[in-house]
């Protein structure tokens, strides 16, 4: 039988023909789906949101061969690199100063937030507080698909291996999420959205016995779960200030939304739109856009009073995985980051994601038969949510799987989206578009995008409105 | 303080100046520690068992700038690349026919293991027996550093993570080691261990209910945790027995054995030196030699029985991760395996590879004054135990830190090996070093790597004999 399928790569539907990326060029790229080729296709969230450079970069052989002569594989944990270091240097730099003092390169942002969980582990067990092992992240979180990583999650993509997880009542804890467009109820401000929020988490707090919480982690800007809400005004620094009266490490999940994907100064951390430097996380993992999809690079952050402890303690990182700080994925990084700080790249996806959400909202939100009943995000990452009635906010029905059809639909008219079908603990459900194209947009790039997903959203509305 | 430190690298000792890999050719490098430059080292362990070319290969420049000309990068979990297909129909086509049907790449042995547990836990439900989730690994092993991994593996690093890990009593469970050197009985055969680990084995499933019983997994010849001990007699067929008996999936990790680097066919898996195609797993971990240190991949293997289950069922892999079937990646990954097999290099690691573990047998074992207690390996894979006491097999005191110290003494003798000191959680420790070297060594080189080695065994025996 297995002569004859289609496929022998074990992802998406196996056994069957797949859809086949042929060849990218800026922000357009080629797919191949069913006999097809749609040529010219606007990569409108750049694989996933994680393409910065953008595809077949002019300046990305070069980058890569540098990178090559500087490369010697050696095991992390016992012989170092200066690739890795420079790096972590560049990262550490280029954030607000004492924010950051050192970071450790892994391949992927799954592998970041489990090493995350097992810096901050080994963090209270140097300091003594070895009781402190208690995690609370968010319902509806992603944080990725490695085991550890799913368990301080909460998405359907999880569900299945719920009997495998880290235990869900003594170590991974949840929260409600934060999502205005759906949670704030009637006549609520953002600020007593924020309140009930951090009430809640202070509430968790103390029926889980402080002593034995550990860290509280969330995604600054929520990306294939929930789909780029904004924290509302005061909830990033009510969590952290939250953090500081329970003893507890405040964890930032960028690896969606960092590394300039949405960052005010045209530089990294998506956090410096909501934070002082002084309200900064303790750790903080980061991954896709810095290696712009031609590495596979992600990396974990770790702040000065985590570094203290763990130098004033055994100063020992107990093993490594093999590939941790590996020398030519990190000198690649490096050109990568570099090249996109020396063009102002990161300046530019603000401005222009930016742009392209201001025209998306003009364009869709007022239409009362579009379905779209929300448009929101920041910088280069945007949400468009569809619902069955813009009024009441009622989603479609699950099983009409809106958001995937959407996607489908955006590939006709020239444009890949993420198109996402979304479910919580308590029967909602919800159908979302992702955008997050690349940091070399330009204006004109965006009035192409703009008018190809006013089309798509008018062929699905017109689609829809003949279904149901 | 953060300004003071002279590395910023999250890894080994914090905080502290490491040592750097310089420069690679071939089997040799160039390493920086202390302030002292290192020329000509032979790396004898390639890394951690991850070099298959050696290093600056000569055609790497070439292979990855093909890879890149062939790269756009596309989410895997919706839209595949070819170079993922043809990477997987590499790996099926060097198998035994039958054996694979279906591949996945990921980042590292750890997302492999990872991924390896999820796929087994959707098959069991895709076959309508969800009780079946119980994992059974062995003591000692390793098998990864995220936190699945660290679950059903056994070694002091995973030791801090304990309270975070998988349930150990109802999902990860644990069976015995199998290491004839230090645990064979005396009087007992060869045969009679292997029926006292299967028997004990199989009694592990009726006390938990064979029908909650899932998988079976171990690495066909461990690496990092106890040291290459070569599986007696019949001990993996009687494994595949028992997960014939009882409906279980049988996996095998070859992350550091596999993909080349102890096969006798000249061709890829370990197991082939001990289980006919017909006993082969049901699903396989591999990754190191398969980028070569190169690039940072890895990969799950699949085989028709898991696979069909599947596509009869839902045939949905529900997500991906970022990094999955990174198609630069896999290119790479191909390149660099294409040349190996054309030139022959698995059966020249098999052939070469025996042949230093035979003569480090010869000049270490007799010798009764080294300390060396143990010789063990097959093709690429060998390790050195050493003892206190060569007849009890008693060990050294684990504050010696006797494996580490003797990768010290190695450098400063021009050799690279991984130092280990192990412990169980029965009390045991021992002291090991890993020799694990690229597949295009010599019979040239073998002398050279020989020579140093009973020079720096020679070394620390002194350094023992002085001091104990």
């Amino acid at each position: 039988m297995t002569e004859s399928i289609p496929s022998h790569v074990f992802q998406g539907y196996v056994g069957k023909q797949k859809a086949y990326a042929k060849e990218g060029k800026g922000v357009y790229m080629t797919i191949e789906k069913n006999g097809k080729e749609y040529k010219n296709v606007f990569d409108a969230i750049s694989g996933a949101a994680v393409a910065s450079l953008g595809w077949g970069d002019p300046d990305i052989g070069k980058i890569m061969n540098d990178a090559l002569t500087k490369h010697t594989y050696s095991y992390p944990g016992l012989i170092a690199n200066e690739e890795a270091e420079k790096l972590a240097q560049f990262y550490i730099e280029n954030s607000p100063p004492g924010v950051f003092a050192s970071a450790l390169w892994t391949c992927s942002g799954s592998e970041s937030n489990e090493n995350a969980l097992k810096i901050i582990r080994q963090y209270q067990i140097e300091r003594n507080k070895p009781r402190k092992i208690k995690i609370i992240s968010r319902e509806c979180s992603y944080h990725g698909f490695t085991l550890g990583a799913i368990s301080i999650g909460n998405t359907p993509r999880g569900a299945p291996f719920k009997d495998m997880m880290i235990n869900q009542d003594e170590v991974c804890i949840k929260m409600p999420r934060c999502w205005p467009y759906r949670d704030m109820k009637e006549g609520e401000t953002e600020e007593e959205y924020t309140h009930r929020l951090l009430d809640t988490l202070e509430k968790i707090i103390l029926d889980n016995d402080p002593e034995t919480v550990s860290a509280v982690c969330v995604e600054t800007l929520p990306g294939s779960s929930i789909g780029t809400p904004v924290p509302p005004k005061g909830y990033l620094k009510g969590l952290r200030d939250i953090c500081n009266k329970y003893d507890l490490i405040f964890m930032l999940d960028e690896v969606m939304c960092g590394t300039g994907r949405a960052n005010p100064n045209g530089k990294l951390n998506c956090w410096e739109n909501f934070l002082a430097p002084e309200d900064a996380p303790d750790i903080q993992t980061v991954g896709k856009t810095l290696g712009s999809g031609y590495v596979t690079i992600a990396g974990v952050l770790i702040g000065p009073k985590i570094l203290d402890v763990y130098v004033k303690g055994t100063g020992l990182i107990l093993g490594a995985q093999t590939y941790h700080s590996h020398a030519f994925n990190c000198a690649t990084a490096l050109g990568i980051q570099t090249k996109i700080l020396q063009n102002g790249l990161t300046k530019n996806i603000f401005e222009n994601g930016n742009l392209l959400g201001q025209k998306l909202q003009e364009a869709l939100l007022a239409q009362p038969d579009n379905f779209v009943g929300d448009v929101r995000g920041l910088g280069g990452f945007w949400t468009i949510e569809f619902v069955h009635d813009k009024k009441t906010k009622q989603p479609f029905p699950p099983e009409m799987k809106v958001g995937p059809r959407f996607a489908d639909i955006a590939l006709e008219h020239g444009v890949n989206v993420m198109g996402l079908a979304g479910a919580d603990n308590y029967g909602g459900t919800w159908d979302i578009c992702l955008l997050g194209p690349a940091f070399i947009i330009t204006k004109e790039d965006v009035e192409v995008l703009v008018q190809r997903l006013i089309n798509s959203v008018q062929a699905l509305a017109e689609q829809l409105r003949s279904t149901t």
